[in-house]
């Protein structure tokens, strides 16, 4: 399992979000495969320049091709649409909004470039996305229900309460005969949305208290990222 | 001018919004024209039922019959694409997600109907911030830019710092030539997610120290709304 996620996840509402108790390391993950990037959450840096960056020794190699065959000026970044063509190849379709959402989230800027180790960081965790919507897509629909949701984001580390998870299936679910269903891009985006979320709170409770304190400057610059492009 | 603004409204960065001292009576706007309906904040009502209203007295003629118009059914609601058709023929055209993102804030519901209450304060707050839009597109090109954008907003009651102008304009903007500009719709957008977002961390700080906690529950149930839908 890629990403910052708890490990076992935890279920309390009452808490609200994975585990009650904070991991022993929570960088643990970060070294190899599957780590998630975790700039300074400066908000000075929104528009900053994306640093330049290698790939982690052991990258696999596919990806570092993957990169590079996109990336035609050699730059050393790329952008959003060769982002999503890169995707694209290997079987990951995203709207543009979708690929922002990423490319904000692992950059941790507005730039819309990603770099070596950023990509690398991502594709890891999309590999890990994929497989958990396949699992809990049980009968190969290509959508996932509620409760399929509920134990998708619960086996990423994050528990969600039921007005939290109907809010939810309601914003990235479409209605399909009587019963919303979230398809593929949207449960990506989805996910996208609780993570980045649920790591912006926590950068305000770092005690693990539950309950988080904002300056009406810091709120607006949490929430305004996740917004529409 | 209409809506739930301070006045005179205050410009403190340290602050971050409106006056820095509360107005005497906040809801003085709300008996007549211009106001703002301010339903329980319960989390809970997100899916209840939209409660059916009547017309405040001396509600416009005009916009009675604009709701009449559209409410074919005589059901006391309309639904989202005919607020959309009613307020198109008022030289008001939006896109759906402006459309929803209206219908949420005015009735603090999903449903995606609005009585008549709620749609006559909607009108009126439209009509208020047509004004500001026009008075501010000092050279009628249809279009505003930051510097506009940041005195339209302080019209408003809405004082934001540069980082979160600049974010706005991101957002919102569509980047003509050099420079980004806003246009009408995108503008009423972005007023309704700083009002919005704005009332919304002002419950978490009645006491206005600029300063608002919130658990991880409510922090994620304020958020969500905001999304694309």
């Amino acid at each position: 399992m890629s990403g910052y996620s708890h490990s076992p996840p935890g279920y309390g509402y009452g808490y609200g979000y994975g585990s009650a108790s904070p991991p022993a390391n929570p960088h643990k993950n970060q070294a190899g495969r599957g780590g998630y990037p975790a700039p300074a959450p400066s908000y000075g840096s929104l528009f900053a320049a994306l640093v330049p960056s290698v790939f982690p020794p052991g990258t696999d190699p596919e990806i570092i091709a993957c990169f590079q065959l996109a990336d035609q000026d050699s730059s050393g970044f790329i952008d959003d649409k060769e982002m999503q063509r890169a995707l694209s190849s290997y079987n990951q379709r995203f709207s543009l909004r979708t690929v922002h959402l990423l490319m904000y989230l692992f950059t941790r800027t507005n730039t819309r470039k990603i770099g070596p180790k950023e990509f690398a960081a991502l594709f890891y965790s999309l590999k890990s996305w994929r497989g958990a919507f396949e699992r809990f897509d049980r009968d190969r629909s290509g959508f996932i229900d509620a409760n399929e949701l509920r134990d998708a984001l619960l086996s990423l580390g994050f528990a969600v309460s039921p007005v939290v998870l109907e809010l939810l299936v309601y914003k990235f679910g479409k209605t399909g005969g009587k019963k919303r269903a979230i398809e593929y891009d949207k449960f990506i985006e989805c996910c996208l949305t609780v993570k980045g979320l649920t790591e912006k709170f926590k950068e305000k409770d770092k005690a693990y208290t539950g309950v988080g304190t904002f300056t009406y400057e810091e709120f607006m610059l949490t929430v305004l990222p996740f917004l529409i492009a």
